[in-house]
């Protein structure tokens, strides 16, 4: 057998010490996959004394990821501390200048710094993995990068975020409210403390940005991707949407246009027989349409312990077999500078809530601001009054057929400008799936 | 720009035409996605005239695949020839000796003489890929032999038989009787004119051979897998497990069990709500369990010339790209002899349908078979007799609480034995799903 690959582990946090703990119990099997053994030689964390349920007195102990990625004898960095600046960015460039393979789960950093990181791995011979970094033990990446390489990438979608498909998921299936089903997700430990990077819709465009570059082969731009969270959406935009044949899924989707790339993350109607509809708590979803295959889908854990560190074996037992293709799957010179699509071009069809004073005449001006701007209606619901509103406001739910951003905007503040509504608009893109 | 990498093409048929003409359309893509152009150097093929809608002139022409394998001034072979043994195995053994890459799409070549060409390309230090041999367009290979490697497998299963799928969709969507069905999928070439291959459930068992080697790390071993085909599955059967709240579905399913490696394709009752049950007509899906991950769930089209192509060309491109691991995960001498579960000690639950005589304690009789066999009843169901029946037979439907295979075959032995049916009994097993 081969000498060791020795691993540098940046980070013991749960996914760093699932690893570590794999990587002992299941030494064996894993050398025999990779074709040599695999050695936790060198570690750096916070906290040494805390109890990670494996023993790592033979790693070489860093205070400092930076150090362990200059100094550490080690043959294959992995980067576990998170964040996109900072240590993680410090040190995985430090790795990447010695020449060392990068393991990273860490999306934030690539979103970011993607790029930059790959011309220096480049430069440098050095491979980067990220298999961990999207829908973790989902093998997107890989798929993407590798057995996707014969097509031509149309649109790129999926479920990205696990906290907002199992809120989306208890809101449908209990009726409860978003803020009760937050609380919940938080003491359940399916949220953070603060929320906002997942409910904002933040995580799933960090996610998505990547799945961008590897579909259409071009730059990341992180600050391309529209993105709306699903804090607006409620029970009864969930419950309208299911009497239509539809379900709320906060999708991130990317797919090239006429205008040029379109990114955007946002709660998303989705025809409710579709397979992406079935997905639900926090699993993950990802499809992709091409030319030659028509469309694929993986399901499958988005994130925990164990399946990160499912991902990240898969790149660590790559980097052993001495597996190196560009980080994006072409050259970074070959990488298209990004043409940014604008959100306001996007067509799709629309679902459009209105609590509408109840008047003579605020239909039929509401029809005619729909018709002024091209915009045809496949369908009008009326519904009954909301528990909580004024009884004179009546809920209106419009179904548009295939229509621009920008026209439904123009509508939608014409609307509001003719006086004829109780509160704001509501309106949620529709998804046209196979 | 490295030279080029010059393939060799053994069989033009749909899937050798629709990579020719690829390879030709999307020459620059793909010369940038491999690192070094991609150039089709020899081709072999029966019929030189024929148009295949791409320029082969400048590629060497031979009429013997193994003379290409031999003789051809190639840096990979892509064996597309068909068949287990062979100018399909000849030619590959050729390939192998010289150390060339071979690429295959031939599920029966590696079902069976898989291990024997794994260590034939062990010792001469050639990679096999074989993306296209199982699924078609759905990148399980790479994600079982790569993405999965940290985990354990329990389980792998799925719809590996689009012209399977196909039919019966059909005959639950429309009623359509099993021969009616089959004549439409021959008419439409969804099925063959000899359709055995597929519908007997052979087809399917070739592929499961190939994942369970790379699911449990083991030996190949097509004999072992317990193949019954659709040919029996009736409008009755479909009818009744909907009502149950089951659809049927071809199911290709390899399993650990504490006897041993349990492989098995059947008709099956999958839940109609899992995600498996909602993939339609010519679609696949391969499902793996694993420790790690929980489940992980791929769909995509399972054939047809540009999807198999896409798998071709991922592997092509691996080739290309100087990657090297062995074929099945392991190195041959690591891969365990396999250990055969018997079918008769398969557990799990069971549909029965048996069309009962309508006479005083005919279904006293029934139920004391199945007491004595220790097997429990979960729901019993008296339908209204079917048409085309003598009027004086009961349909009569069971579904069984988890037991074994040998436990249901006594049982229904003696029903059959005491005289109280018209007819066989009918049995289709049950899977467990998330």
């Amino acid at each position: 057998m081969e000498r060791p690959m020795r691993l540098g582990i940046a980070g013991l946090g749960t996914v760093g010490a699932s690893l570590a703990r794999l990587l002992a119990d299941k030494r064996d099997v894993y050398g025999m996959r990779a074709g040599r053994p695999l050695e936790v030689a060198a570690v750096s964390a916070r906290d040494r004394t805390r109890d990670r349920g494996v023993d790592l007195s033979g790693a070489t102990w860093f205070d400092d990821p930076v150090a362990l990625a200059r100094d550490g004898e080690i043959d294959v960095f992995v980067e576990l501390v998170g964040g996109a600046d900072g240590a993680a960015f410090e040190s995985v460039k430090a790795a990447l200048n010695r020449g060392l393979p990068v393991v990273t789960a860490n999306k934030a950093l690539l979103a970011h710094h993607g790029l930059q990181l790959a011309r220096l791995a480049h430069k440098r011979g050095a491979p980067i993995f990220f298999e961990a970094a999207a829908a973790g033990g989902i093998p997107i990446i890989k798929t993407m990068r590798e057995a996707l390489r014969g097509n031509t990438v149309e649109r790129v979608y999926g479920i990205l975020n696990g906290t907002c498909n199992y809120m989306l998921t208890r809101m449908e299936r209990e009726g409860i409210a978003f803020d009760a089903c937050l609380a919940d997700a938080q003491r359940l430990g399916y949220a953070e403390a603060d929320p906002t990077f997942d409910i904002g819709g933040f995580d799933a465009a960090h996610k998505l940005a990547l799945l961008t570059s590897l579909a259409f082969g071009c730059e990341i731009d992180l600050d391309a991707i529209f993105i709306e969270g699903i804090s607006t959406v409620t029970n009864a935009d969930i419950e309208a949407a299911a009497e239509l044949g539809y379900r709320i899924k906060l999708l991130a989707v990317a797919q090239r246009t006429d205008s040029g790339i379109e990114q955007r993350v946002h709660p998303t109607m989705i025809p409710a027989h579709s397979a992406l509809a079935q997905v639900d708590g926090v699993t993950n979803a990802v499809a992709v349409d091409t030319d030659l295959l028509g469309s694929v889908l993986l399901v499958g854990p988005g994130a925990g312990g164990n399946a990160t560190a499912s991902a990240v074996l898969s790149d660590v037992i790559d980097a052993a077999q001495g597996i190196r293709m560009p980080a994006f799957g072409l050259e970074p010179s070959k990488l298209a500078p990004y043409r940014r699509a604008r959100m306001r071009a996007h067509e799709g069809g629309y679902y459009i809530r209105l609590s509408v004073l109840d008047r003579v005449g605020a239909f039929a001006s509401i029809a005619r601001r729909m018709a002024e701007n091209d915009i045809s209606l496949e369908s009008i619901v009326q519904r009954k009054p909301e528990s909580g509103r004024a009884a004179e406001t009546v809920p209106v739910i419009l179904i548009t057929h295939e229509t621009t951003e920008a026209a439904v905007r123009r509508a939608l503040d014409a609307v509001s400008r003719d006086g004829h509504l109780s509160g704001e608009p509501r309106m949620i893109r529709i998804e046209a799936l196979d």
